[in-house]
């Protein structure tokens, strides 16, 4: 099951060098799922290939403008593109208001409808579930209510050997059974192990999205153990100041984070302005986590 | 003085096809003048060169998000790169609740004062005016309020020929006067012509920028005589019909405009996503008037 996240947006506060607000697409068996959406995503869409009428998902952190400042545009763009289908966004309650002024002052009544879930700034909480997979809160500390995102594949069901059960003449009502872990019995005496007939699927996998922060250990637990964690990484560790004021992290926070918590694979983004060349931040994380991969925008990552 | 128009935004509606929604800068004596904003135009400010710090007016002209989604995060994006001068912005009275909502839950306190003139859609008017130039109104046609702004430069004072005037031993206190096209008679006898010694400053320019409208007769008025119009051209001829019902207008439609009106020059615009190719659509509007140019981005017009 494809399982994949592309940059939109890798720079912080405004767009410079090329670099747009943070925005990413997350593809979890051809599903879209787009996490934040700053200025310019619907452009970026466009721009490597992306249907945002696959988009039925949409997750906002916070309502800091380089987070959010495109959806407006986005989701006009869907109305005017003829979408009917409901589309789900999970975000602060406030969006819910800012939206809908602008959809009243244009005079949009919009084709389809938005089903808002509103986040908490307080507690981590499970905010979607479907066959694939779950999404949690992360629960961030920041200058206004901001909350990451944990996405959880779901454990699959086991692949059967569709040859080898035919020929063996098993009768398909079994199928199921066998998917699902279980041996089969047959009345005539026969025994089908389902090792012997089936695979194990894919090992789930586990995406944490950690979007403006300052460094804490009270978000730990929610991004433990996971496969690629992306975490921003506004400053290089010399500017531990200014990200401590702001609350943002810097490039060695954001690779201790990756350290404690286990992760498999740490991304680092949401890059200050003052970094032109990103090649000495990513030299830096690697000090302290060494499998550390900048965000670059149309990249694509396997989680 | 220089006086040209930079096309940042050339779509309607959505972005496609590499192009984005509608914005323009004016340069009038390298004080600029942004013309609608949709989203993006920061980005391709950024892209072409223009220093957004140097824009100091705002115009726009309806509440159509494809003309003013790119604001907010242009007005953010100035408040972080530390502006202080004050910006004026000329819009519908409402656009100043939507951005102070959005301000309100990033708890942005801008470091620099907006200075708000709301337009009005019932009757043209003069929205502002300095040493180089005066902005009216144009009342349009649109689904919703919506007003095109015309910009006439000012005629500059004489430009004196310096080097023949110090021969000539004429004292600097007269200069002033030969500026305003005056004849000095010195009391010693001595006459100088200002035509002898002063050249006259260039014919006063106007542009006029229609930015979304239905074909009616009665905003001919305001764009009477203009040195370049700028008019949306959302559809071909053949899709009248449909321009009619989403208050937009066609190629001959825009061209008729600028024929009727004694335009010089005629930039159409606006295109609807349905034209990947812009060339039938120039084609289509110089047969009713010829000297007409397709507004592409990234371009600059002189005026």
């Amino acid at each position: 099951m494809r399982f994949e996240v592309t940059v939109l947006g890798s720079n912080s506060a405004t767009p410079v060098y090329n670099r747009n607000p943070t925005a990413q697409l997350l593809n979890c068996n051809e599903k879209y799922y787009l996490i934040d959406c700053g200025e310019g995503a619907q452009q970026q869409l466009i721009r490597y290939g992306f249907k945002a009428s696959k988009i039925d998902h949409i997750f906002i952190s916070h309502l800091h403008g380089d987070h959010y400042f495109g959806l407006i545009g986005l989701l006009s763009s869907m109305h005017l593109n003829g979408r009917a289908k409901p589309l789900k966004l999970f975000c602060p309650e406030p969006l819910k208001e800012i939206l809908e002024l602008q959809f009243k002052h244009s005079e949009t009544v919009l084709r389809y409808p938005i089903e808002y879930t509103f986040t908490n700034g307080h507690h981590p909480e499970l905010l979607f579930e479907n066959a694939d997979l779950t999404v949690h809160t992360i629960i961030l500390s920041h200058r206004i209510p901001c909350t990451g995102f944990r996405f959880d594949q779901k454990k699959r069901l086991r692949k059967l050997q569709i040859a080898k059960l035919e020929e063996a003449g098993l009768d398909i009502a079994y199928y199921p059974m066998l998917k699902r872990g279980l041996d089969i019995n047959l009345p005539d005496g026969r025994i089908f192990l389902n090792a012997d007939y089936s695979i194990d699927s894919d090992r789930p996998r586990s995406y944490c999205y950690c979007s403006d922060t300052i460094f804490t250990e009270s978000y730990f637990p929610s991004i433990k153990d996971c496969d690629t964690l992306y975490h921003e990484s506004t400053f290089m560790h010399d500017m531990l100041d200014r990200a401590n004021q702001t609350f943002h992290t810097t490039t060695l926070q954001a690779a201790e984070a990756a350290k404690i918590n286990n992760a498999k694979r740490l991304i680092i983004g949401h890059y200050s302005s003052r970094y032109k060349a990103l090649q000495p931040l990513l030299d830096e994380a690697r000090t302290v986590f060494e499998n550390t991969e900048l965000a670059i925008e149309g990249s694509k990552y396997t989680i």
